[in-house]
């Protein structure tokens, strides 16, 4: 909503932070009281997005302790706002002095400066990947709404590293099997071609890129809205605002672009309890911006890391051409930790329009 | 916002209207007084997107024509609601008699009545791509704002047809290129092999699905917020929250996951005006959610449409399996008809980022 | 929301219209689907609002019937945007050609002008009072909505006419006893005095303010949010919204300013159904914000009309210092239509609030 | 918006807290960047507001020093979120025991439970007017945008305590005038009385009630919007949404609703600079919703403070009637502390209308 730190029209989180600044944090509005709120479930979910999660993972140091400053009374919500903040403990803002006066390439300094007039350039401000700690956190309060309000599951896992991908089952991934490998994929085979790769890219002083798949499952039908805000359009919105994000597809995707409405169709049956299922999913559960009860498929893709260790042309501050080497802390691939940021974007999507759902009817 | 029939934040459209009901129309909200307010503009626009605008398109004849009914003075805008309808003529209610008992495959019958209980079967109802007239007509006010408000120009062609991917210079494009052709193509050649393909799927009495491809040219560096809000997230929404949308890709899209950092970023360099741009554009123009000054690049995927004129099983709104074969008119091709859609969508995105950058700095 | 012509968070109106342009109307978004959705009950609440509704009113004659373009699908209302429109028919513009170079005083001529840099000033345009058919036309359909989900009933009445006040039981005051004097004040007594006050102001070619009292009867406890959209502060706002609207109060109000707290509190007691209920009611019926379950209780202080047939001094569009004297059809006291007004803009906010209250616990 | 916790549409204040939780806080969205960012400004307002800040308040003894943790970088906003919290010290929540089992009268402990089903009712809660702790920190971020932007001076202080009433130079009346006094009522006379009075109160374990006065100097002609969200309407929803506000009024409020048009209007003038000015100034600054350059005026009733230390009847959580006395630290007097509070919100208004006008024209 404007200044876009703020998501959700029911369950809404606004974030706020700066990667090397005193705290990141949000404030969740919304969450219904009466919700049992156990902030062990936001830790584990942080700790999974945490710098240093996975072996793959820059080697920033941040125990990203979640504390909760108001919302919750004796283990519940109050229906006022959550707001949660995590400190910055182990930013290393020396790290970053040699760039304050530089536009690193396919980063948002520039940008930032363009809209702002000057930014905060330690650790990428505004603009960090750190930021996400807001919307795991808050993610993890939607898992528990929908979790006391729903069946629904969310599980998101890497799909594609560089050119290599991943065979999913989606009707059956678990958390459990995404997490079984540091590189969160749960196709055995693939992920060690994947740890591999990454390492490749390490050692090249490089970055790959690759895609998240992400499904929810149990989701009941009739979730969603028309028009402008229609489910797909929803998450769409969210997976590409996470920080490198560049496609988007729902179901099929743009391979439905190549087939013919015939093969494409979703032939709607009953299933062995009478209920309406479809024969197909290349809808990915929503049709006309509404979930039909069947699995949400998203698969998210994500550009290579822009900082990368190899010597990059670009212009100072100053507007001279300069040539740049970046230093410090990195992910060779932001992959395996994207695999929580997708799920908590489908979360606090799907918090929203179970909210949502409530007031479609009188 | 909330209800799926409000789009944008500054530059605010409001949509309204069923297929068959008393009109399609739309309110915008936040139109700067002052603008020189053409409505030949909007009907021309409105024209481009109306059902036989091209051979290709369905055979339902609507005029279309747009009434202005406030917010505009002596030719100005005022700075007040802009409210905009078209009636709805042509609706043949009893082509639809035969389908407000049974929901069609890959359509929004079944979704609908699981949200709301009950649906406008005439026409699709809300769910109709007749809803599109709303934003083509907005976003004809939007094309105004922003030429009266800076040189961006937006363009938008099919780039893909099934697996005919066409070539076009993104820097020259121009609308009468686009327009050229039935098809919507400025590829000479590929448009003729869309066009055939279309015909042989109309044949077939099939539907095929493809791509559009859209630019922003002349874009000021600076336009869009962080977060939840960068301008890719925004664009991604608006593109998917079409008719028959199912994928997004912001610049190099899906193709960057395959590459590496040092082959996807975009060096800055200074050109020969001392202007900062970037030697490559993979980012499409926008970096941190923010606008570089580079074109902004994106291709919207759309499935091939729902209705098909073969025989498809389905079930009935009794919840008995029947066999579904559609009759009315259809286009086999949503693709040509889309364009001024893609056009208006990311017409009223721009308006809306160009009102926020005035409020970005003291 | 931003730009004034959005009232609502759940059940939401945006407006629009100039007083001599084609049409008043809004949108109604947020009307739960599956509402009896009846017609003539906005015909008759526009009726009673409409110029020549009461003997006192302006002589305009405005048929005021209203359009449904959309949202409303055999009987009943299907989820989607309820567009409302009505046509202005007795717009007289050449009475206003005189005054589009003068700003008249306590009038918006010169704030818009100061805001938009010019306006529409044909009857006043945006700002125009005409402007509440809108209002009324929502609040009809926010009628429908509670009585369809709740036993709330809306009661206003012109409770003040310059000095003189009615005596009016707020418990049992029915719109049948409103409206059996053209004042619209239940107290027979005083209502004659009243019309005898405001024909002396028409003969003096003057204008006289008042106060209109409102109660809503049967509300459920807990309707209402804390600190900023307290129910009273959405009141607050929804009133003094109105035109001409100078002063709200809620409860004891400004008289409660005098008393102590050890009288002005209201004990809670249990009634004969042992449900909690409070002895007295200088809350008004609400209590940090949220309903108690007692009659809401509102007085609505309007200013006399600021269209006098006295020479005014003023001020020229060109800045010249100038006499001005109104012509043209004008109440001398808006007292009696405000009526209908005070009560739409009480129905909205608590057809709001009844759908707020849906998602405020798990 | 939605859930109360939110204010403004372009400079937007979220908050949060309990009144015994953890922390208060808020985060302001929107101030634009590069305002010149004094922490020292915010930490002089919460003093003002801080208990014990006048020995007429509470005795409950909070330092409130205020901790900036995002948004800010070298001194200048950043144009990303500022988040403020001030941790809650002194609570002493055993003094709240004996109260979470009963209704307090006239508290909102009954409501939030019909609403919420819970509470937590330590010390208030989310109810507490400790929640004002928010409005004055973002207060104080939009009074130096003010400074920086504008002219623009806002002055608040204790017009009328019980039947006591001031008498204000509104053209000249300065901060210090208004905290020459513990009361913060500028006229010393009154002021006296004024303590007496409180003390009195005091002395008989009861309350008082009062009305604050403000005003808005150096406004620009041109802020604010028309119909719903006209100055006045959002000024008076700010002042009603204060922790026992009961009514508002704008101008010459209430008392011009028994004056005539030709005595209560405001007639243009030029002043000596050739600008445009009204000779009286009953319009309170603001016609047809929108600044006109004279200076605002408002005055806002508060009912005496809920919490005096006489028995009273009410009602226990599980429906018994019981008598109550309450214990621990109270004011018997919100008014001097209610000054810098009524200042924030008008400031906060003001924020927002000045970076609406930014965008009202193209």
């Amino acid at each position: 909503m404007l200044y876009g730190n703020t998501f959700g029209n029911l369950f809404r989180i606004t974030s706020f932070g700066e990667s090397h600044g005193p705290a990141m944090g949000c404030i969740v509005d919304g969450c219904p009281a009466g919700l049992n709120f156990d902030p062990d479930i936001i830790q584990a979910d942080l700790d999974r997005r945490r710098p240093g999660s996975t072996p793959l993972g820059t080697k920033r140091n941040e125990p990203d302790r979640v504390e909760i400053l108001s919302g919750v009374y004796e283990g519940q919500t109050l229906g006022s706002p959550i707001a949660m903040i995590v400190h910055n403990k182990d930013a290393r803002s020396r790290d970053y002095k040699d760039i304050s006066k530089v536009f690193r390439p396919s980063h948002a300094d520039y940008t930032y400066t363009a809209r702002y007039g000057h930014r905060d350039p330690r650790g990428g401000g505004r603009a960090s990947a750190r930021e996400t700690v807001a919307r795991v956190a808050a993610g993890a309060v939607a898992r528990q709404l929908l979790a006391q309000m729903s069946e629904i599951e969310v599980i998101a896992w890497v799909d594609q590293v560089g050119t290599l991908t991943a065979s999913v089952d989606t009707d059956k991934v678990l958390r459990e099997d995404v997490d079984r490998f540091p590189v969160r994929c749960p196709d055995e085979k693939t992920a060690q071609a994947m740890e591999n790769q990454i390492e490749e890219a390490r050692k090249a002083r490089d970055t790959v890129g690759g895609v998240i798949g992400v499904v929810a499952r149990n989701v009941p039908a009739g979730l969603g809205s028309p028009v402008f805000e229609k489910l797909d359009a929803t998450i769409a919105g969210a997976m590409m605002s996470l920080p490198a994000a560049k496609g988007v597809e729902i179901g099929s995707g743009f391979s439905s672009c190549t087939t013919t409405g015939s093969t494409n169709n979703d032939a709607f049956i009953k299933d062995d309890n009478d209920a309406i299922r479809t024969q197909t999913n290349h809808s990915g559960g929503i049709q006309g911006g509404i979930t039909n009860g069947m699995p949400i498929l998203t698969r998210v893709g994500f550009k290579p890391v822009a900082t990368h260790f190899q010597p990059q042309s670009t212009v100072t501050t100053d507007g001279e051409e300069t040539t740049f080497t970046a230093s410090g802390r990195h992910d060779p691939c932001v992959l395996p930790r994207a695999v929580p940021m997708v799920e908590s974007m489908l979360l606090l999507v799907l918090a929203d329009a179970m909210l949502g759902a409530r007031i479609a009817r009188i």
